[in-house]
């Protein structure tokens, strides 16, 4: 098959993607800290042929306030590596991608980790830059306050330079790396990985996000609501490729989509209800307080619109979606929290396979995205939906692959080896 | 059965624990990266009913000198928590107690990795705290060179507490963290392990190093030769307890044992001597440099005995112990290069099952240890010697368990649990 092929990511989260899944009634409240339930998660997804399972991380609560943080679907969980670490040798071809911040970690700590996670993998590793904008995380790691987002990703930009030369061996007892934030000796005790390194994923969106991705990253994760934001990210990133001596094709763009799947529509709109339902109105103006980096927004009405906001110096993409969404829509606070609350800001499809295989496909072959990253409401029902039901679909049309075809990541992505 | 029972931990070290080994005809020399043959290694650790596997780590080349690093048996492997994280889907019962330096890592995160690591083990993970002696290790992390001894240990202290502190789950939003060198403010993401707390390992044999085990590890790692000089520190140990508010058997004190076991003492002894014969001069003298912390003992007559050497920041307990030993038995470097490269330092016994029983258990017995941390030569083959040869001896002398009686590592090392 030669046809231009879709990547497929499963977002792994706990319980599930939508804040409330652990009030739906076949929700698995203790998910997070049960591993066969993510091996299982993993084995489905494998089946299925996506390319890779993926987690996020932060090192600390997911928010301030912990009466809300215990009534949201994710407020307990395994650390990452080693929640991967432990499904690479359940599974045998699907990539295994962890969010690890440049903020609280060590490069060559960091390459050394996801290196090995590579080699017990037999190449199959990726590891998700972030420079981390929770203040939550940064009280966890002797810091009073966020460092300002041009300084995180400074620290970023030469922390990736320095793992990328790790994986790829530039670092020797020769030449090292002696810079700004860091300065490391040795090559690392472990030998090349068996895709040339590990693939670098990337979230940030922002102006610098954008440039430190076209410069880094082989797959970027992103989070956009319309065709025409989706378009706009793609187009912007692709474009700034050339300007570091690379292909556009060297970048896959994967936005989230939060897909609500069921034999018919109106059972799929059911379903989607029954969840937005169980959504508490606190939890959810606490989460779009989060996207917004305000503490104050229960002060404000919240039949009433959303108040000027003061710049933030947390996640500026994040909070510019919410923005524009809010005056495109004219929604109030409590729909603006709902709306944004059920999906975590990203793209929400209600509908049967057809419906949302139309959506992904006029995405894919509208050029606004290589392929999608996918937030299900709840585990394991709804990751079992998409893959019983979408996926099947996406095959029928020759936009995803029945088999895989190679055994690394790189391989699924269609990446180059790094010499 | 109410006798006390003997505790054993099973060191994983790549191809095995001799320099040489490496080199021997038997060995898996790529065994460091090969996933399938640490499963293996585990698997039989637990069918012989071990207490632990165990990892050291650095996060760096484990020899200053490239050449030489590359002719030791260690020179490449796994980073130990993605290795634990993996072999705890593959067992069921077995401990997995990996290091990890307090000088490169934060304890919020080491924490809360751990953890991670012992819910989804079922209660199986171990800490074994280092403060990290190695110059090399230091060159990685933005370091021109070691920190002094106590700084390190004093860092070390106000470590463990932290993450004693956030395992116990006595850190909440109230009380937090606010100390020399960190401050640390929320809970962990995770429950209260399955066994209370994780268990902590520590291995330092200086004064301080001594008192941080007594205020804080439940497990101790040694190195003694001599039964005079295992039953001192014993002692001493034991000793320090009560100042904390500890019973003496609230620590188990577990000293390596680096055995060569066979059918017939002959067949032990040709054993032995074979691997002896594979060491090469400048290997020898450059580990034995390494314990002594200088990095000119190539510069002396090798048949010459060893020079005055000055006071160094690495680690003291295991220079006090060369020198020791190379006054006691008045040897040459090349002497004592050989001898302390084939068991890393550690004590070593060569003979049958029933010598080897005879000389555990006059330690045992003899108030000189709680259990041993076996360092087969090489894997997999001294490993499946002494679990087929040594252990049932053991077992037949009511000294060793037949059958686990517990699921967690606290369970099988009989450690109270942590209120």
């Amino acid at each position: 098959m030669t046809a231009r092929q879709m990547k497929l990511g499963a977002f792994l989260w706990a319980t599930g993607h939508h804040i409330a899944a652990w009030r739906h009634p076949k929700a698995h409240v203790t998910a997070g800290i049960d591993i066969d339930h993510y091996i299982q998660l993993a084995r489905t997804a494998e089946a299925a042929k996506f390319d890779m399972v993926f987690c996020e991380d932060a090192a600390g609560l997911r928010e301030a306030n912990v009466g809300i943080a215990s009534q949201t679907s994710r407020s307990i969980g395994f650390e990452p590596i080693s929640l991967l670490s432990a499904l690479a040798v359940q599974t045998s071809r699907i990539g295994l991608v962890s969010t690890a911040s440049t903020s609280y970690n060590e490069p060559y700590g960091l390459a050394r980790t996801f290196l090995s996670l590579d080699q017990l993998s037999g190449g199959r590793a990726g590891w998700n830059l972030v420079t981390s904008a929770s203040p939550i995380e940064a009280a966890n790691f002797g810091s009073t306050g966020l460092k300002p987002h041009a300084d995180r990703y400074e620290r970023a930009r030469e922390f990736a330079e320095v793992v990328a030369g790790l994986w790829r061996g530039k670092l020797d007892a020769a030449s090292g790396h002696d810079g700004q934030s860091f300065s490391v000796r040795d090559p690392l005790d472990l030998p090349r990985s068996p895709q040339g390194a590990p693939v670098m994923v990337q979230a940030g969106a922002s102006d610098v996000g954008r440039a430190l991705a076209a410069r880094t990253a082989d797959v970027v994760f992103t989070a956009a609501q319309t065709f025409e934001e989706a378009k706009a990210f793609y187009d912007d990133l692709k474009g700034r490729m050339a300007a570091y001596g690379r292909e556009p094709d060297d970048i896959k763009i994967m936005p989230g989509v939060a897909p609500v799947v069921a034999e018919t529509e109106a059972e799929a709109r059911e379903k989607y209800e029954e969840l937005q339902e169980l959504i508490p109105d606190d939890v959810g103006v606490a989460l779009l307080s989060s996207y917004l980096s305000i503490s104050d927004l229960w002060r404000h009405p919240i039949d009433g619109p959303l108040p000027e906001l003061p710049e933030s110096e947390g996640m500026k993409s994040r909070q510019a979606l919410v923005i524009e969404q809010s005056r495109r829509d004219n929604l109030s606070i409590r729909q603006l929290a709902r709306h944004f609350a059920g999906a975590r800001g990203h793209w929400r499809i209600v509908g049967t396979a057809s419906q949302i295989a139309d959506e992904l496909q006029a995405r894919f072959e509208g050029g606004a995205a290589d392929g999608f990253n996918v937030m299900p409401s709840y585990f394991p029902g709804e990751l079992d939906a998409f893959a019983t039901l979408v996926v099947p679909e996406l095959q029928r049309r020759g936009l995803f692959r029945k088999e895989y075809g190679g055994r690394t990541l790189r391989d699924h992505l269609g990446l180059k080896r790094p010499v």
